[in-house]
């Protein structure tokens, strides 16, 4: 299932270029993984395509997207307004539907007030008061040091998942999910798998 | 092998700390993974560790890091010097060790020149005359309409794996690894584990 953002980012591709069915074979090529997996993914929403024909682009779309939760809205909610913050914040804007950047928050005071896109950075300790958070994810942009305080912050003011940028491990509840990305992290898996070419052909092999 | 890094940066604290022998379930409560998992990566490194006394802490440290390729210096070139690329230059900076970026590249006039932490911006067009990258990795961090023609001229620089962060989906030879970070496909992935809590419980479930 951690495949279904990619089927959603080739299928939206493959709709925008007017192509209205795609095999198997097409799609696991514009997703970059193997035929095989596709069908497998496929088959766990219960969508087969029509033999000869493929799989109609615009209806799997729709179910991969109902599939995804993006047939509602998401709230996205920045902590640390650094240089890594903004990008989140730009890219946001520009490259995701269904998630909308609601609330940017950093300590600093010489960031506060500072509009992005639209958006005032405001304190940190607002964050608390910011309300309706059941469909919101938190995204921690801020040193490692601030992290697991922010990571309190977010789980007390009701946030259900939590994206993690910084370089460190966080201790949430059970009920929250966290996910973290950390640039290290890939550089190593990287460097793993170019000095062990060979794991790459065994199971949860690939990027 | 994935969680090879994860180990890795729960070893380091617990060295930091002063900590000489730890179980498999310390370990796995520090790297947030469970114990049998734990005891089964350990065990591919041909490392069982002593009963009653568990894992040799800094001897540990020393395989996992032989394993992740982490006992020689990688050479690190970003291509793309907006929020993202300064983000990731100081990530680079402060929190990896054996990774050391060694060249900044962009295509805007107004970047080129400009000193981050010691190293100038150089205009995209000297990628080619970069010389040695048979232990380099390169960044892409530009935006996603430009990022298979840095990708084509990273690989023709001889660079043996990307790590892409624009959102876009590369083509690149068999022979280079690929490595994608897109901040939608992270929240996406969120949003489908929010929507489906019962899929973390099944194989490949967990952050």
């Amino acid at each position: 299932m951690v495949r279904l953002p990619i089927y959603q980012r080739a299928l939206r591709e493959l709709s925008s270029e007017g192509t209205a069915t795609v095999s198997s074979a097409q799609l696991a090529e514009a997703a970059g993984v193997n035929a095989a997996k596709v069908r497998k993914d496929l088959s766990h929403l219960g969508t087969y395509g029509t033999p000869g024909t493929g799989y109609d682009v615009t209806f799997l779309l729709g179910q991969v997207r109902h599939e995804l939760g993006l047939d509602r809205e998401w709230q996205v909610i920045i902590v640390g307004m650094g240089n890594l913050g903004h990008a989140l914040a730009h890219s946001q804007r520009f490259s995701t539907q269904n998630f909308r950047t609601v609330a940017l928050f950093d300590v600093d005071p010489a960031k506060l007030g500072e509009d992005v896109d639209g958006l005032e950075i405001r304190p940190l300790s607002e964050l608390s008061s910011i309300g309706d958070t059941c469909r919101a994810i938190g995204v921690i942009a801020c040193p490692a040091p601030a992290a697991q305080d922010v990571s309190n912050r977010l789980v007390d003011a009701g946030v259900g998942a939590i994206l993690n940028f910084a370089p460190t491990i966080l201790n949430v509840k059970p009920s929250v999910l966290l996910r973290n990305v950390d640039f290290a992290v890939e550089l190593q898996t990287l460097a793993f798998y170019v000095v062990h070419p060979e794991a790459l052909s065994g199971p949860g092999g690939g990027s």
